[in-house]
Protein backbone atom coordinates (compact mmCIF):
# COMPACT_ATOMS: atom_id res chain seq x y z
CA UNK A 1 0.00 0.00 0.00
CA UNK A 2 1.35 3.63 -0.76
CA UNK A 3 -1.34 5.61 0.25
CA UNK A 4 -3.30 5.83 3.38
CA UNK A 5 -6.77 6.79 2.25
CA UNK A 6 -8.15 10.09 3.71
CA UNK A 7 -12.26 10.63 4.26
CA UNK A 8 -13.96 13.63 4.17
CA UNK A 9 -16.61 13.69 7.06
CA UNK A 10 -18.08 16.97 6.67
CA UNK A 11 -16.21 19.66 7.47
CA UNK A 12 -13.17 17.42 9.19
CA UNK A 13 -11.08 14.69 7.76
CA UNK A 14 -10.67 11.65 8.83
CA UNK A 15 -7.45 9.40 8.29
CA UNK A 16 -7.20 5.97 10.36
CA UNK A 17 -3.35 4.77 10.79
CA UNK A 18 -3.51 0.76 10.59
CA UNK A 19 -0.04 0.17 9.45
CA UNK A 20 3.39 0.94 10.48
CA UNK A 21 3.95 4.05 8.76
CA UNK A 22 7.82 4.00 6.90
CA UNK A 23 9.46 7.01 5.09
CA UNK A 24 7.50 6.91 2.03
CA UNK A 25 4.07 6.18 3.32
CA UNK A 26 4.40 9.19 5.95
CA UNK A 27 5.57 11.33 3.42
CA UNK A 28 2.37 10.66 0.74
CA UNK A 29 0.17 11.36 4.20
CA UNK A 30 1.79 14.30 4.84
CA UNK A 31 1.54 15.63 1.25
CA UNK A 32 -1.89 14.54 0.37
CA UNK A 33 -3.01 15.48 3.99
CA UNK A 34 -2.87 19.37 3.21
CA UNK A 35 -4.01 19.11 -0.45
CA UNK A 36 -7.01 17.85 1.18
CA UNK A 37 -7.57 20.36 3.37
CA UNK A 38 -7.05 23.62 0.61
CA UNK A 39 -9.14 20.82 -1.64
CA UNK A 40 -12.30 20.18 1.15
CA UNK A 41 -11.63 23.56 3.50
CA UNK A 42 -11.27 21.29 5.73
CA UNK A 43 -11.35 22.95 9.37
CA UNK A 44 -9.82 20.00 11.79
CA UNK A 45 -7.86 16.53 10.81
CA UNK A 46 -8.79 13.89 13.11
CA UNK A 47 -6.08 10.99 13.15
CA UNK A 48 -7.26 7.55 14.21
CA UNK A 49 -4.70 5.52 15.75
CA UNK A 50 -6.72 2.65 17.89
CA UNK A 51 -5.26 0.08 15.59
CA UNK A 52 -1.65 1.24 16.21
CA UNK A 53 0.24 -1.08 19.39
CA UNK A 54 3.31 1.18 19.04
CA UNK A 55 4.12 4.99 18.44
CA UNK A 56 7.97 5.27 17.93
CA UNK A 57 9.86 8.65 17.84
CA UNK A 58 9.32 8.75 13.64
CA UNK A 59 5.43 8.15 14.43
CA UNK A 60 5.25 10.76 17.11
CA UNK A 61 7.42 13.07 14.97
CA UNK A 62 4.95 12.86 11.83
CA UNK A 63 1.97 13.48 14.21
CA UNK A 64 3.58 16.46 15.09
CA UNK A 65 4.34 18.04 11.30
CA UNK A 66 0.98 17.16 10.62
CA UNK A 67 -0.93 18.99 13.31
CA UNK A 68 1.87 22.07 12.85
CA UNK A 69 1.12 22.08 8.83
CA UNK A 70 -2.50 21.59 9.54
CA UNK A 71 -2.61 24.62 11.80
CA UNK A 72 -0.64 26.76 9.23
CA UNK A 73 -3.54 25.72 6.58
CA UNK A 74 -6.16 26.73 9.14
CA UNK A 75 -7.22 23.57 10.51
CA UNK A 76 -6.66 21.84 14.23
CA UNK A 77 -5.82 18.33 14.97
CA UNK A 78 -7.07 15.49 16.84
CA UNK A 79 -5.25 12.16 17.62
CA UNK A 80 -8.15 9.89 18.81
CA UNK A 81 -8.07 6.65 20.29
CA UNK A 82 -4.68 6.22 21.50
CA UNK A 83 -4.38 3.06 23.58
CA UNK A 84 -3.22 3.08 27.34
CA UNK A 85 -0.02 1.29 26.51
CA UNK A 86 0.51 3.56 23.71
CA UNK A 87 0.34 6.38 25.98
CA UNK A 88 2.02 5.10 28.49
CA UNK A 89 5.30 4.35 26.54
CA UNK A 90 4.89 7.91 24.94
CA UNK A 91 5.44 9.68 28.01
CA UNK A 92 8.08 7.35 29.21
CA UNK A 93 10.05 7.93 26.32
CA UNK A 94 9.89 11.81 26.68
CA UNK A 95 7.28 12.26 23.88
CA UNK A 96 4.23 14.06 24.79
CA UNK A 97 2.64 14.80 21.41
CA UNK A 98 2.72 18.14 21.88
CA UNK A 99 0.34 21.06 19.34
CA UNK A 100 -1.69 17.30 19.24
CA UNK A 101 -5.14 17.72 20.92
CA UNK A 102 -6.31 14.34 21.49
CA UNK A 103 -9.39 12.69 22.59
CA UNK A 104 -10.82 9.06 23.48
CA UNK A 105 -12.86 8.22 20.50
CA UNK A 106 -13.77 9.90 16.85
CA UNK A 107 -16.91 11.31 18.15
CA UNK A 108 -15.38 12.92 21.13
CA UNK A 109 -12.94 14.06 18.73
CA UNK A 110 -15.68 15.79 16.34
CA UNK A 111 -17.27 17.13 19.68
CA UNK A 112 -13.97 19.20 20.60
CA UNK A 113 -13.09 19.61 16.73
CA UNK A 114 -16.77 21.54 17.02
CA UNK A 115 -16.35 23.26 19.92
CA UNK A 116 -13.13 24.93 18.71
CA UNK A 117 -14.37 25.86 15.08
CA UNK A 118 -17.53 27.47 16.87
CA UNK A 119 -15.36 29.12 18.94
CA UNK A 120 -13.41 30.82 15.57
CA UNK A 121 -16.33 31.59 14.25
CA UNK A 122 -17.77 33.73 17.31
CA UNK A 123 -14.15 35.09 17.36
CA UNK A 124 -14.37 35.92 13.37
CA UNK A 125 -18.10 37.33 13.85
CA UNK A 126 -16.75 39.57 16.49
CA UNK A 127 -13.97 40.73 15.00
CA UNK A 128 -16.18 41.78 11.50
CA UNK A 129 -18.32 43.01 13.67
CA UNK A 130 -15.48 45.26 15.18
CA UNK A 131 -14.59 45.95 11.14
CA UNK A 132 -17.75 47.12 10.48
CA UNK A 133 -17.73 49.62 13.66
CA UNK A 134 -14.30 50.73 12.32
CA UNK A 135 -15.54 51.53 8.98
CA UNK A 136 -19.01 53.47 9.69
CA UNK A 137 -17.04 55.32 12.24
CA UNK A 138 -14.43 56.09 9.30
CA UNK B 1 -2.46 -6.21 12.79
CA UNK B 2 -4.72 -8.57 13.92
CA UNK B 3 -7.82 -6.93 14.33
CA UNK B 4 -9.29 -3.52 12.08
CA UNK B 5 -10.95 -0.59 13.86
CA UNK B 6 -14.50 0.13 14.19
CA UNK B 7 -15.30 3.85 14.46
CA UNK B 8 -18.26 4.91 15.73
CA UNK B 9 -20.02 8.05 14.33
CA UNK B 10 -22.88 8.56 15.69
CA UNK B 11 -25.49 6.23 14.58
CA UNK B 12 -23.44 4.41 12.07
CA UNK B 13 -19.90 2.58 12.21
CA UNK B 14 -17.05 2.85 10.17
CA UNK B 15 -14.31 0.86 9.21
CA UNK B 16 -11.73 1.43 7.02
CA UNK B 17 -10.02 -1.36 4.80
CA UNK B 18 -6.68 -0.59 3.97
CA UNK B 19 -5.01 -4.02 4.26
CA UNK B 20 -5.56 -7.53 2.38
CA UNK B 21 -8.01 -9.13 4.22
CA UNK B 22 -7.06 -12.87 5.06
CA UNK B 23 -9.15 -15.68 6.97
CA UNK B 24 -8.35 -14.72 10.22
CA UNK B 25 -8.46 -10.89 9.82
CA UNK B 26 -11.97 -11.16 7.98
CA UNK B 27 -13.21 -13.33 10.93
CA UNK B 28 -12.33 -11.43 13.32
CA UNK B 29 -14.17 -8.32 11.86
CA UNK B 30 -17.66 -9.94 10.87
CA UNK B 31 -17.33 -11.20 14.69
CA UNK B 32 -16.20 -7.40 15.94
CA UNK B 33 -18.73 -5.89 13.71
CA UNK B 34 -21.45 -7.30 14.85
CA UNK B 35 -20.54 -7.22 18.57
CA UNK B 36 -20.61 -3.59 17.80
CA UNK B 37 -23.51 -3.36 16.36
CA UNK B 38 -25.23 -4.78 18.95
CA UNK B 39 -22.85 -2.88 22.18
CA UNK B 40 -23.48 0.42 20.17
CA UNK B 41 -27.14 0.07 18.56
CA UNK B 42 -25.93 1.15 15.14
CA UNK B 43 -28.66 1.44 12.37
CA UNK B 44 -25.58 1.25 10.02
CA UNK B 45 -22.11 0.36 8.59
CA UNK B 46 -20.37 2.06 6.35
CA UNK B 47 -17.23 0.37 4.62
CA UNK B 48 -14.75 2.07 3.09
CA UNK B 49 -12.74 0.50 0.42
CA UNK B 50 -10.89 3.47 -1.16
CA UNK B 51 -7.35 2.14 -0.71
CA UNK B 52 -8.23 -1.34 -1.83
CA UNK B 53 -7.21 -1.77 -5.46
CA UNK B 54 -7.95 -5.66 -5.86
CA UNK B 55 -11.44 -7.53 -4.55
CA UNK B 56 -11.30 -10.62 -5.18
CA UNK B 57 -13.91 -13.38 -4.42
CA UNK B 58 -13.19 -13.84 -0.65
CA UNK B 59 -13.35 -10.38 -0.47
CA UNK B 60 -16.68 -10.17 -2.17
CA UNK B 61 -18.20 -12.65 0.02
CA UNK B 62 -16.76 -11.16 3.31
CA UNK B 63 -18.60 -7.89 2.39
CA UNK B 64 -21.63 -10.06 1.53
CA UNK B 65 -21.31 -11.44 4.94
CA UNK B 66 -21.18 -8.57 6.88
CA UNK B 67 -24.15 -6.86 5.15
CA UNK B 68 -26.38 -10.54 5.50
CA UNK B 69 -24.85 -10.67 9.14
CA UNK B 70 -25.48 -6.64 9.67
CA UNK B 71 -29.12 -6.90 7.78
CA UNK B 72 -30.28 -9.30 10.92
CA UNK B 73 -28.77 -7.12 12.97
CA UNK B 74 -31.55 -4.54 11.65
CA UNK B 75 -28.22 -2.24 10.73
CA UNK B 76 -28.03 -1.93 6.89
CA UNK B 77 -24.23 -1.59 4.65
CA UNK B 78 -22.69 0.34 2.45
CA UNK B 79 -19.93 -0.30 0.61
CA UNK B 80 -18.16 3.37 -0.12
CA UNK B 81 -15.21 4.49 -2.18
CA UNK B 82 -14.80 1.67 -5.01
CA UNK B 83 -11.89 2.41 -7.10
CA UNK B 84 -13.56 2.22 -10.97
CA UNK B 85 -10.78 -0.26 -12.06
CA UNK B 86 -12.34 -2.45 -8.91
CA UNK B 87 -16.33 -1.95 -9.63
CA UNK B 88 -15.25 -3.09 -13.24
CA UNK B 89 -13.30 -6.40 -12.29
CA UNK B 90 -16.13 -6.89 -10.08
CA UNK B 91 -18.76 -7.24 -12.63
CA UNK B 92 -16.06 -8.95 -15.14
CA UNK B 93 -15.66 -11.49 -12.68
CA UNK B 94 -19.42 -11.64 -12.12
CA UNK B 95 -19.17 -10.36 -8.35
CA UNK B 96 -21.69 -7.46 -8.32
CA UNK B 97 -22.15 -7.53 -4.37
CA UNK B 98 -25.65 -8.19 -4.27
CA UNK B 99 -27.41 -6.68 -1.35
CA UNK B 100 -24.75 -4.27 -0.54
CA UNK B 101 -25.55 -0.77 -1.17
CA UNK B 102 -23.00 1.35 -2.64
CA UNK B 103 -21.75 5.08 -2.11
CA UNK B 104 -19.05 7.22 -3.88
CA UNK B 105 -17.64 8.29 -0.61
CA UNK B 106 -18.51 8.46 3.15
CA UNK B 107 -20.85 11.67 2.92
CA UNK B 108 -22.66 10.22 0.07
CA UNK B 109 -22.98 6.49 1.79
CA UNK B 110 -23.91 8.73 5.11
CA UNK B 111 -26.68 10.59 3.37
CA UNK B 112 -27.70 7.41 2.04
CA UNK B 113 -28.05 5.39 5.81
CA UNK B 114 -29.68 9.25 6.60
CA UNK B 115 -32.44 8.51 4.00
CA UNK B 116 -32.91 4.98 4.99
CA UNK B 117 -33.62 5.32 8.88
CA UNK B 118 -35.57 7.97 7.95
CA UNK B 119 -37.77 6.09 6.38
CA UNK B 120 -37.21 3.02 8.75
CA UNK B 121 -38.48 5.53 11.30
CA UNK B 122 -41.35 6.71 9.44
CA UNK B 123 -42.69 3.42 8.82
CA UNK B 124 -42.24 2.55 12.66
CA UNK B 125 -44.40 5.64 13.00
CA UNK B 126 -46.65 4.89 10.82
CA UNK B 127 -47.35 1.14 12.01
CA UNK B 128 -47.01 2.33 15.89
CA UNK B 129 -50.11 4.95 14.56
CA UNK B 130 -51.56 1.81 13.12
CA UNK B 131 -51.38 -0.43 16.25
CA UNK B 132 -52.61 2.88 18.26
CA UNK B 133 -56.13 2.82 16.28
CA UNK B 134 -56.55 -1.22 16.34
CA UNK B 135 -56.42 -0.24 20.32
CA UNK B 136 -59.35 2.13 20.44
CA UNK B 137 -61.00 0.16 18.16
CA UNK B 138 -60.57 -2.12 21.05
Amino acid sequence: MERIPILRMGHFLLVTIQVDLYDQLAENLESDLVHMVKKTQAKGVLIDVSAVSIIDSFMGRILGNIANMSKIMDAETVVVGMQPAVAITLVELGLPLKGVYSALNVERGMQLLHSKIIFDQEEEEAEAEGDDDDHSIE
